[in-house]
């Protein structure tokens, strides 16, 4: 059933091919439909294009229905299109004509707009608070485990002493990087499209200024023509942010196979945690992690998959732009499970004492001692060819003991400034003033 | 010639092979090279690494190397490996053994990675010129033809009145929120990584927050492993950040190429800015955007090449990493010349007037009498069906004029708020904090 | 459950992540499973690991699990980790102790690699004949419209005489060479890795040119190392072909959405396969197309997914390869209803007639009169220069015929050589030999 | 100088921007540029458009230009748009008014389409070739190295006794099927797109046949609007075949980095082939796998640029296709480079002996013994669950020996079968006949 459907039956195949996934993936923009008719109703009634009277009895409707949303009693019907024809049908089938009304003054190309730009910005939230979670959890075990040296690599080589104090801490501070992309996305995404209609404007008096401050917006996207742009760009962008977080779970990842490998054997976890081979009882497959990279991996080719599907589009709405739902909603999904599994996983992860006793590492010290010489007096280029020299002589001594001071090295982590880094990004996004929007919306 | 060489050979067809295009693109870094050494060796008399006396020398040295790149005078000799073996290489036969102690405490995988940064601060702020460039003279074209309509297309329909107000605004306004992307990739870029050594640290007391004062750089990365990883890493956003600008030129140059097309036929150029045609002597042909185009899509496809080449690895350096210059730099120039083309093509566009007196487009006022209904008190929906029946019925009698009012909307484009957000943004650069730094280094 | 369970219990949350969507998508492999078993099957009991009466238990059993599958009564219990778990579960419940025997010389990685390429088999077969079927009705629609003459854009500029017969002739050719991929990824899918175990091979006497036959592969994958690295390079392979298929289907789309748009207007569907508006009640938006081309273009974006997915994995099983099911397989699906629904579109496309009257197509002769003059002895150069004249000053007159006559030109299409190409192709799948095989293997 | 230059003069910014690397570019295609002329010419002759005398004029013209550039005397001037207006050019500087007719009947579009496919033609041999030897190369070393053994991983965990017979001849199996794209890719490239002039076709009455014949196309791109839509899309496929190459090559360097770092140490290469570090005396770092590595990636991430420069433009030539030169032709040199790379550095090779000897390998025997406990009659999934508790419990012994014996195993594996596996699709390529029509056409 359409609401707006003329006479001509559209072909039930077309349909069918048409509305695809639209009734699962709208679900998780039911809520979010409703805050958005809440905020253009209050409008509509303030411009004179709703009674006070027809308001409240809306503002009651879609206030019940937003109840039925939380409490999981809402569905789409199957001869329904969409979530927001769902509302808008429920709405008219409670209050009667006044629900007729709701639809003024916009275009589902808006409606949509603006359902997304809500949903995405509590996607965000989600996935900022379990990086949050992530990124104490590894600072802490940073601190835990700074005393524990581990080999450094280069070109996968044994190169310098590293500890799992850096190691951890690398992925923290990675993390805060990944939340300046965040960051970005959401000043993107906390922008106002309602009132761009059908991506031209309206010819009725509207007040967007007024929707984009129920709604806890920073601001609006102006231009009209630019508000529908938004569709296909605000998803890449988004996209493009989780890819960041992505590729720090997926390396930090790749190292745990490797690192839990026999071969470095330098950590563990228990048995419980660990998947065994239907042919070699022996094996402690870390297949947790290895899905993990796996679907951060799918996640950095998503914005791909999104600009493949948007280029060379001209401007103005296409139908295409549906599809990125399909794309987008399980991203988000698998990036907070990858996020909690991580956490979860860590949480349980041992580290093997003394690795660097191992005569294999024992160049590892090279560059200390090409320090020493050096500090003693030597230029440097001069005492890298002693140490190299005694290395390939085999009379190399190497010393023992790691004493890094300056910041950010084994002895020195700064987890502190690192932290502080992390609160300093996270406070930009003031979460707080969109939910007290919210609140007031729902009040 | 390597510096650090050691007595075995290395084959020379490997030479080749790994030294690859490192000659030509290192010319890119060459002065930040001799910036991150001015800062380094301060750095290294403070801590009494170098004597007052072999700063001096080392300083004035550097500066002179400085002015030969400034001046064009500086290359690497065929037979060095890379920039920074040249610079030392000069330095050392210019002012003796001073010279070989430059390169105490730290490796090139630092030193390449804060001339990377230092390379990325340069060129993210000619890019934001170029935009802001841009930018502005949208926002003017947008003011002087507010007034000439155009038809909006939904799914390349004929759908509502637009106008070439919109139209170039709705471009300018997307390069803002493109700033918000260059602005996260900035913050990232803008963080200090010297002294990070190989990526594991130093076992000199290096101060690293003196060289991130003396470099203008906001931050620390603090980690040394994290300062390593941010190598690909810096690359991969700063390449999402440009394929965020370079997505909003190929839009517009697809509107271009259509609006130019004869079926269309709302724009022009004069004769010299479009090109012919071998064999069909009437063409004008929008090669220049069609460029613009494929270039730009090229340049979105980056950020996925990077992605792949660096997905997998394990933390730690890896030679691999070098090969990204070649993608990006030459991105950088084409970004550039993409924004400096589409500007100097928009100086000269000629708009068709009177576009919509054209009978195929009087259906664009069908959702105006629809409103104009409602504002009656017709329930939209209602309206809505009404209207289509006059459309099917062959009754429909459109009005003419178009009076929107609304924010963003035809008759109040908020040009003036789209510049304020601009500016905003912009603002938050502070480029002039990195300009005074570098000052004070080459005082 | 796992049948291969150990003691320790597998973390709950831990085997929630790590199954995934398996279940579900397994169910696709289930009769192929089946196949891979009986084949399986048959050979050990040639090498005397099962007995004559216990292979006759074995195939009684999965025939008859073979027959649940085909009439939609299999299901994977909630329970059970996979469809390969469910079989050898089914019949161990079924015929006893000879239904434990089954997995003896295999592993699951074998198997599952053995199910695949049964699987993708049967899913080219199915592309292949949707792909015939759709070239068959171009090829149909070129010779029914090849003289309904049409503008040839190049640059989208107006610039020579084109046709339908042309047009529809072209995507016709453009599949056929699609084909010539879909080859390709057939004859990498088309070879045995059963017997490769869990990538190293098998201490049993396996007799794997026995089931290749059995199976009706044209081949072994005879290295053990290389069958197990044909996982997730099958996939990479077969996306590619048909993201071939995909970039045709796409290009025909965005024509198609240009076409049908209001200032070209050269072709029309009836209303019940277009879709309207909720605000714009005289709008036949091309929805079906958008969204073939919007899928399409997705399936351009999937090899590249799989590539970055599976990019710097060493050699050897990885559980990342587990997770390219969610990605492939709906992908096939989706491409199968793109072509399906392509084909039912143009069964019902209207052209429109005497396009080229419009005078703004006149120049679309102007070659035409550049050759007759170069036919008349004037060198080409000068022709061109003297036409190019001409419409600069106003005084061309075109002609208003046009007569191609050399191969692939409008008045000689080539189409029976088309379709001879493309029979050609087809018949190097040879899908007859395959059918025999599972015939006799099902007997 | 444009030969086909109308009086208004293009802005040379414009030039600057629009011929950007093309006459670089170019130089690739001068000698195919040539013969496609010289077919084209012969067939003019053939239908009256050339006397014979001038047939003979023109062709002694470009013979010497051919040999001019074959000799490396030929260059684009700067003031020369293309190549093909250079070559025109000269010849009508030697021969006069007859040089002048040579672009009758063609338009830059299929002259450039015809360039590029013969190139292809070429670059595809060229890549074959060098894929056989490094193929050859694998093949000889499995043989060599069969009785090495080592582990086999999966999951990356010690999983099943493995060899380097069966590493290397994995990677030439590999490169067999690597072929079967190559070999579409070919098919794809190998038919004569000439004729089709701007995309539409031509009045005059070309033989496309002939020109087929002279140039030694296996058939035709009949439909002239299918021929123009050859550009962009051979460029795709072509670039998806090299990618399944690289996707070998890559893999192959990453097991390389993993087997010569420390904690594996199967393999080493000699001092001269590995480079050292700047500041770790000790290290052989294996640059030459990475950078191959990195290329690899790169190319991997080809097709995908492609695509995003190609996809949703409507069907016509595009001035976007021009670019894709940029993007593919170094891609084929890089590719030909890793493969002659690769090729060197396994030459120099060496495999350390008695790997398992290592205790921490003794579990790579417990599926042996499981099996060795099913073929004495114990059913398979108990045999299983014995030795996984012996592991458990510690109880378990390990056996030393390996007793693969089926196909493609390390005791047999079937280097011969897939020697001639390679073979039988190289020779479908069919070089030779190439060969003989280009001799042919030059004599």
């Amino acid at each position: 059933m359409k609401i707006w459907q003329k006479n001509t039956d559209v072909n039930k195949g077309i349909e069918t091919f048409t509305v695809g996934r639209d009734r699962e993936l709208d679900m998780h923009m039911a809520a979010f439909d409703v805050l958005g008719s809440l905020a253009h109703t209050e409008m509509l009634e303030s411009i004179g294009l709703l009674t006070a009277d027809e308001l409240a009895q809306v503002k009651q409707g879609l206030k019940q229905i937003y109840q039925e949303i939380a409490a999981g009693d809402f569905i789409i019907a199957d001869e329904v299109e969409d979530v927001h024809s769902q509302v808008e049908w429920l709405l008219t089938q409670r209050i009667g004509e006044a629900g007729k009304k709701i639809h003024s003054g916009r275009s589902r190309n808006d409606q949509v707009l603006v359902d997304l730009k809500l949903f995405f910005r509590h996607s965000i939230e989600g996935m900022v608070k379990n990086t949050e979670h992530l990124f104490d959890q590894l600072i802490e075990l940073s601190e835990t485990h700074k005393n524990k040296l581990m080999p450094g690599y280069t070109h996968l080589q044994i190169a310098m002493p590293s500890s799992f104090g850096l190691w951890f801490g690398a992925y923290a501070e990675s993390l805060a990087d990944d939340m300046e992309m965040m960051l970005a996305a959401w000043k993107i995404c906390n922008k106002n499209p309602l009132g761009s209609a059908a991506g031209y404007g309206s010819s009725f008096p509207l007040n967007r200024t007024m929707t984009t401050e129920l709604l806890g917006f920073d601001n609006l996207n102006f231009n009209v023509v630019y508000a529908q742009m938004g569709r296909g760009k605000t998803e890449r962008i988004l996209a493009q942010a989780m890819s960041s977080i992505a590729a720090t779970l997926a390396k930090m990842a790749m190292d745990v196979c490797l690192f839990i490998n026999q071969n470095f054997g330098f950590i563990s976890f228990p048995d419980e945690l660990t998947t065994g081979s239907s042919i070699m009882p022996h094996k402690k497959n870390p297949d947790v992690f290895e899905l993990i990279r796996s679907r951060c991996n799918k996640i950095q080719a998503l914005p791909n998959e999104i600009a493949m599907m948007t280029t060379n589009l001209p401007s103005g709405y296409h139908r295409d732009l549906q599809l990125l739902k399909e794309s987008l909603f399980p991203a988000i999904d698998s990036l907070n499970e990858c996020l909690e599994m991580t956490a979860f996983m860590l949480e349980n992860i041992s580290i093997k004492d003394n690795i660097l006793e191992d005569k294999k590492y024992s160049y590892l010290f090279s560059v200390e001692v090409v320090n020493d010489l050096a500090l003693s007096g030597v230029p440097f280029r001069e005492a890298y060819k002693i140490v190299g020299t005694q290395i390939e002589d085999g009379t190399f001594a190497p010393g023992a003991t790691v004493k890094h001071t300056h910041e950010g090295s084994i002895g020195n982590l700064c987890n502190p400034q690192i932290g502080m880094m992390m609160k300093s990004i996270v406070d930009q996004f003031n979460f707080e003033k969109v939910h007290t929007a919210i609140q007031q919306l729902l009040a």
